[in-house]
């Protein structure tokens, strides 16, 4: 699928300059340190192959002054507990350790980089950045959707902004590569990086982004309220969806780390609804013999049961039918139909578990992709997205890593973790 | 409306025994000891007249000997943090310094006094009880809706149970009030004395109900994530729905402790909803004007826009409208007309503000609760409700305080502090 | 000890100026309205009597004119949640509601109010107080001891400051009051309101300071982590230290917030350390009996167990022996002369249950009495201390609060509360 | 230093039975998958080389049946948050999935195998372990210290243990080392598996132990508040420390969250206390310039400025001086020598970092470990030490895991993390 070439990061040229942070102060990663993309062995693994990722972190010689360089940093997208942590990181790293001396905030994701939609951008300053991190979503503003490549590319001329930082998933990571290809086209001297933010974790070469943690933190709390809701009431049943459009991380990682729940629903398996074994029966088995239960279900799953619309949303993503809603009738007449007691508790926690504040693994993550992100801009490195591998940040293309969606592995530890705390069917 | 003599508290007898918590180790509060009803003065207060509250705490001389009394604590209606503390502190508060030997927790509320629907009772001991304060919900389960007073009291005699302590709202009082009624039919010497739980905090005499400051807290947590949500897109409105069927207290505390809503919606205000001045132009005027909004709403508010239905839930309340839906349609509908752009965050966390477990505040007045009504029972008062008022608990005659709703007194401190903090037009 | 001239509010003059809060945007308390001192009637009981406060809240008429107003707001002392809150409600009330058009902030406490001593003022506008009511602490700094009246006074004269708000405990309100006294030798038109600012809830006619339940909150963890460490280890002991010099209510809350207290020592009780029934002897007999004992002390407690050394701190306090390691050292001696097994794990949170954010209740509690001193203010109302009266906020006359501090009353449900969840002899 | 011999897992037998775990339920993991130890490549990297770890998980054929079989649970030394996790998911994997009939909590760590110095153990039922998830430490106990191995072999062979969970740091697994010894001498077909407990995250192939994340996230807080302390009085010095006896992650980690620190000491860095550039001159010139500072130091830095002492504790580790203590009365003279105004406000939060509940992560880190532990005791695997390895769980000899001590690498991005947001030299 991906190819060692692809894994190749694109440079703007040599480095011109020793960077501020030597001698002494911070320990520097040469180009040619990567991590290898494979680490397992045995029979059947893939082995370690000749495929790997070039290991981030600050350069000794560095393209861009300076005492002369202009860094725009701008958050697109939906929210993700971290992302004011990004951009302070991003504002010290430059300021007091690089030395640079101007860093623009760009104001509501693209748009601020169309000067005919969105506001002008912010000259950040301590006091602007002081106590955000400390806060929830992002003092930038964000918008979804993109802006054409080169009026975007005309904004950064004009704004004499030689590195832009990219905060967004999937989309938003599209977007930077079209950047980089007008930059290219234009021949210009200007580095995009992209760092990875996703609520859903599921960006490919990112094993936990920043956010994520605390998402499931929320969730967990949740979880945990519909438990005792449906402990509180005869035949109680707790349903709680959960974000996850894509892929299952957060509503599995709130199921194992709540331990109460009986069944999570993602999108990753089409489970069956109706039927001998289906999800109706089995819930159905659970509460005439527990007298309650609890369901966790992702946004994005059981989408195979409906027929799809067609209609997309700012994003440009496919709109979903809303699962929550459709359980929670779908099961009330399930009982209703069969005349068993149910007192059916419905949560929908939406935009709770990412508008909160970072917790403490989010934010030294985001502080420490941030950092990354800036070394490997002031590097002169483009079209890179600062990824999380094993335990390293690497830098991969945004090439490769976009257009794909990463899921939960089936096989992997954490969904297994589900299906031996739940005992659900591995339908 | 009240008149003195609804304020005299009945009692079972003369005080029997001599109480296990003297001498020495507990402050006895003699029966006359009384908190004034009004204690506010001046041109046209009501001044502080005769009429006053009986004083709650440990009495003196006690009408059942603890060495044969058994007692049992019945948990109603919704769930509010603090239940499991109230049913903790009444085991201890018995077994510890009361010297009673049986306690036993009815299953699932009143049906748990009916054989023929509910759990049969569960004795409880210090291994069912030692770690439920720091759980949210209530161990014994509930339910809603009554059963015949009849039938309950037949479980009492049956059960020999002595003294009854109902932990409820309006429904569960009324139905404790049956019960009482029943009790002096048959000539019994049983007492039944009430907690108050409300996490609308709308039980009259009851100034802060436990559970109330808890659901105040969770709710400006999603208050405070809305509002970050809102900030966080293009004109971002921010929509949040919290409980309060008939009063708008939590609504009000949310807000006040966020500082961040702009518009708060509650049962007590009939706002206008169309029109110059009306709710909807408030809201374009503030999201055209300043870029992004929050609004609280009240699950109870806005019910005069709509044709009563009739429909009633199993507790026997009216059945409400979906507001927050309403709303949240009717404001997309507004942007939409006006083609103005619109980024509304709906979030309806329901049962998270009260599934949580109780906060410290909560946890100290659900224990003083707790052993005040054990206490009431124990000297054989009966037909009583822990209430409380000023700074003082007191017994409430459960006549007295049911069937009618506590709402906010919209000239009060907290309203006026909402006022204050919104800015929104005193409709 | 208080009568009833003590309790009249001073006021610069009549109101000179109709309240920009009408018509209709608020409801106005007229001057006449009071708050009865004492609402408990009955045999032995003070009865209402005829002293009441008087009620705080907006004035129809006011003193100063909202557009040549200059107001500042000071915090001294030590740190308390809701300082913050205080400040920035403060600000909105003056500034959106009366129309006030400057607003000062004192750095450092009173030393601001020094030219020769502290930072010059800053000017408090919307970017500055945007989000401070979710941080701990002061924005403006403080520190402790006093200024002389005549260089504050000064001060406010050169700066034109018409209204004073003073953010303290005991040591600040008493120089405000002595602010007070050299603004009326000099015949000025200048207001001076408190604003009780106490951790340890030990202010007179404040019955719950805001800060107070944060602590507790905050007191409560600390104290579940202790008796965690107590069941963990054979024979463990938890030993918590808490704030509270001369009163034991974050001690008193923490043991009943948590119930898992066995011993809870406070200033009040001058409790025996040695001997039959004292408190070593209780504490051995608890672990020999169950293997694991919690006990809370108070900073305060325990000191008529030394000798006075009549040192003093920089707020001119009694420089305190630490009980809480005299207690740590001499409980490891009695159990080494006994030869019993001990694990003793000493936890002193120590600033950590002050300097945390102010929870929903503080932050509730925060706004109204910042709108309330400001209230006060801009009525020409001066050496007023925002009291806490039953359910009321009122006005109290500084020189009647200052100089005495409020105590547990060991007859009051809190203590009886520690009493029956702790079962420790009533010393 | 370790070979690839030392990586080889010891294992009882061939798998005798089919793991109830199939077919279809949960995918199993066959022995000959391994993880690469290193995955960096690149000039002077170590290159992936020939040493990798067995990989955890469920094996298709297991060496006890689970009808007849008898596990033990142990938890040793200091608590950390995720014990009660373990013990949870380890009742339930064995109970609920392998079909297990006989689990036991042992109390009170290793004593509880030595009948003459500990309780009995408790037979583990669902009311033992229902809601012990969400409480922080162990409810069965523990102790520090070892027993004599063949004391311990003894009860495992009276009470019929077959599997033996031994959840503790390394003297815990250099006891579990030890019995596995004595059970390979009596030729018994006994396994012993390691859980890696440390709250310093500081086991060799751990990367990231459970109770970590949280003691961070706690250990954040408590930094949080000493800035807010510092900021709070004129030249403030917040001064905390932290738990890491070897290991400064916990100092690091909280440093690199909170953002907030200046100075931040760890045992791994001896830095120069006295002179020019050393730590005294460094935090004089911060306050002198910035009027407040905040530094972390962790409970085992700076020991290289004492004398050893050559004491023990109980758990056989060098007693160390009190740094906290030490470096706070040193700071104070240093101030005081040279007349500097200094509010230093010390916060020693000590237990209350690791007695919390879990958080999120550690909830889902400890739940995976555990049935990691099961799996791999089921399988007849022995002396094998659950390790956490790039993103895998392995087994890891714990012969090759004990007796040494995992430190911050200096050059990890951790560390450089520490550099970038401290600013601190590099010492």
């Amino acid at each position: 699928m991906t190819t060692a070439r692809d894994l190749t990061i694109k440079t703007l040229g040599e480095g011109r300059f020793d960077s501020p942070l030597g001698p002494g102060k911070r320990d520097f990663v040469s180009d040619d340190r990567r991590i290898l993309l494979e680490d397992e062995v045995g029979i059947g693994a893939a082995g370690p192959g000749d495929l790997s990722l070039e290991k981030a972190g600050p350069r000794e010689r560095i393209f861009f002054d300076p005492q002369s360089t202009t860094v725009a940093v701008v958050t697109c997208g939906g929210l993700s507990p971290g992302l004011n942590n990004v951009i302070r990181s991003v504002y010290y790293e430059l300021i007091h350790n690089y030395g640079v001396q101007r860093v623009l905030g760009i104001r509501e994701g693209y748009r601020g980089l169309n000067p005919a939609e969105g506001s002008p951008p912010v000259e950040l300053d301590a006091a602007f950045v002081h106590d955000i991190h400390n806060l929830g979503g992002t003092v930038l503003g964000s918008s979804r959707g993109g802006q054409p490549a080169a009026v975007m590319v005309d904004f950064l001329e004009s704004e004499g902004i030689d590195i832009l930082l990219c905060v967004g998933g999937d989309g938003t990571q599209r977007g930077a590569h079209g950047i980089v290809q007008e930059i290219e086209k234009r021949g210009l001297d200007k580095a995009v990086i992209g760092i990875p933010k996703t609520i859903d974790n599921d960006i490919p070469y990112v094993w936990m982004s920043f956010g994520f943690a605390s998402a499931a933190e929320a969730g967990q709390q949740v979880v945990k309220g519909a438990h005792v809701e449906a402990l509180g009431a005869p035949n109680g049943v707790g349903l709680v969806k959960l974000m996850g459009r894509n892929a299952g991380f957060i509503a599995a990682g709130a199921a194992v780390a709540s331990q109460e729940a009986n069944f999570v629903l993602v999108p990753e398996v089409p489970f069956p609804l109706e039927g001998d074994g289906g999800f109706l029966d089995a819930l159905e088995k659970r509460v005439v013999e527990r007298g309650h239960a609890l369901v966790i279900v992702a946004e994005g799953a059981g989408q195979h049961l409906f027929e799809e619309t067609g209609e997309r949303d700012a994003s440009g993503n496919v709109r979903y039918v809303d699962i929550g809603v459709f359980l929670r009738d779908r099961i009330k007449r399930h009982f209703q139909e069969r005349d068993i007691e149910l007192n059916l508790k419905y949560l929908d926690p939406s935009y709770v578990v990412r508008s909160c504040p970072a917790n403490a693994w989010d934010r030294i993550l985001s502080d420490r992709m941030a950092r990354m992100a800036v070394h490997a801009g002031m590097a002169g490195k483009t079209d890179a997205l600062i990824g999380f591998h094993h335990q390293s940040l690497v830098h991969v293309p945004i090439g490769t890593a976009v257009g794909r969606t990463r899921q939960l592995d089936l096989h992997s530890d954490l969904w297994q973790a589900v299906l031996g705390c739940t005992g659900q069917p591995k339908w």
